[in-house]
């Protein structure tokens, strides 16, 4: 989980977060969740350089946030494939009385890729073993909150 | 449609166009749109503030987009609801040879929304006539290219 | 003071951190000061709407920040003059080792401004007494980390 | 010169342009003029990569705009100096009448620079001399409108 406060240029002239926003933020609780588990986001691993070019991503809005709103976005690993990883993310803005409220729900789909040494192109690879097996056996607690 | 050049700033690290940027391009076709049939953004319309705030957004990525790539961004309305519109959106890369590449494809809900003059709350209302009347008939010219 | 880890959105293809984003990060810790002493930043206060449009900025930039690298803003209040307040910023990124490095320098100079009831527009007024009382009198401590 | 029209993202609940989005309007009036003349902004130039890290950015605003404002910005070479350029940039708005209003003035300041090819940090270098003679020599049509 990440916390974030809405900031001043974030908001829009109908005075709420802007809604391509919400990407910036499930990409923050992803890069979150990789930096505390030690894995690579777009670095030299297991002999190749690797990346993650998103595939999809989706978002529901609920409800507005707001300058100065203090939003958490949670982050569940929905789904560990072959090539690829699915985020489920929930949005949940603090109220001044200590309680949550659902203001979004968001999806990524993430494929792990490299530069092919001789074309340059990106080209899909299989999951490096260590994101595996660190997502797969990672207690709950590093990414649920 | 609109036509956009893919700009420094919008390019990540990986070197291609960063996935967030995609939701400001539907924007600005949804904004292109609105304009070329005089309808409101967020303006008074028939007695009230209309503005239109987004319930879910959407998109997949096919290839990526990279700096000084030209992008047209194609505009389809989906559906018109009672309160809301449903626009669908095909990026293609415009290729040296004149041929086009499919790199993406979005989609985008929105509401129909004023203020409540008492709580000043954004409340959903029906579309205004215009609006309504001018996207079932308008010559698909005008935003189909 | 305010702490920031760069986000992968925020880097370019050359690899660094966009140099608009330092404008981004100035106006955070403008905003962090403004919330721990209780000022308004865009809300009603001794019986107007206050806002602070910018007539000015600037940065100079030593050293490239990427991907990850810790950066800690420090905000110092320059100039408190009738109608504006000129801040200046110091960017410096954590070693690994503990120590700093100057990275860049910044400045933000903003005017306090209202709406003219009557003719909406902007209108350029007094900083608010309590503005003023607290910039003058806060511990350093509260912005100069 | 580019000519844009402000997107209603670039907007804040100020209801304006926020301020950090001049600066992306500067770096596309450049990469403009670049495109224009051939030059290299981030490519293979004269047998080693050449990019352009800035060095100084300003900007002073005279008067705000606004969604859908149609706003010229107008490129000068300032100066080109052995390993640096300095650009000033002119922020017109198009008036309904057909009369421009100067809204803001910038300035940037860029050096040459390339990859070492043994440690991999960024290094100035002297312009190529394709671009000192291309700015030299080119028509001030090519970028003063």
């Amino acid at each position: 989980m990440i916390v974030r406060q809405i900031e001043f240029v974030d908001t829009d002239m109908a005075g709420i977060m802007h809604f391509s926003n919400y990407y910036r933020m499930m990409e923050a609780a992803e890069t979150s969740l990789f930096r505390s588990l030690g894995l690579p986001l777009f670095e030299e691993c297991e002999g190749r350089l690797v990346g993650w070019p998103r595939v999809r991503s989706r978002c529901d809005y609920h409800a507005p946030v707001r300058f100065n709103d203090v939003v958490e976005v949670h982050l569940f690993v929905k789904e560990i494939r072959t090539h690829a990883l699915n985020f489920f993310f929930r949005f949940r803005k603090r109220r001044p009385d200590g309680t949550r409220e659902a203001v979004a729900r968001g999806e990524l789909t993430t494929v792990c890729a490299t530069l092919d040494p001789t074309t340059q192109a990106i080209v899909t690879v299989p999951l490096p073993a260590v994101v595996r097996a660190q997502l797969e056996v990672a207690p709950k607690i590093a990414y649920r909150a």
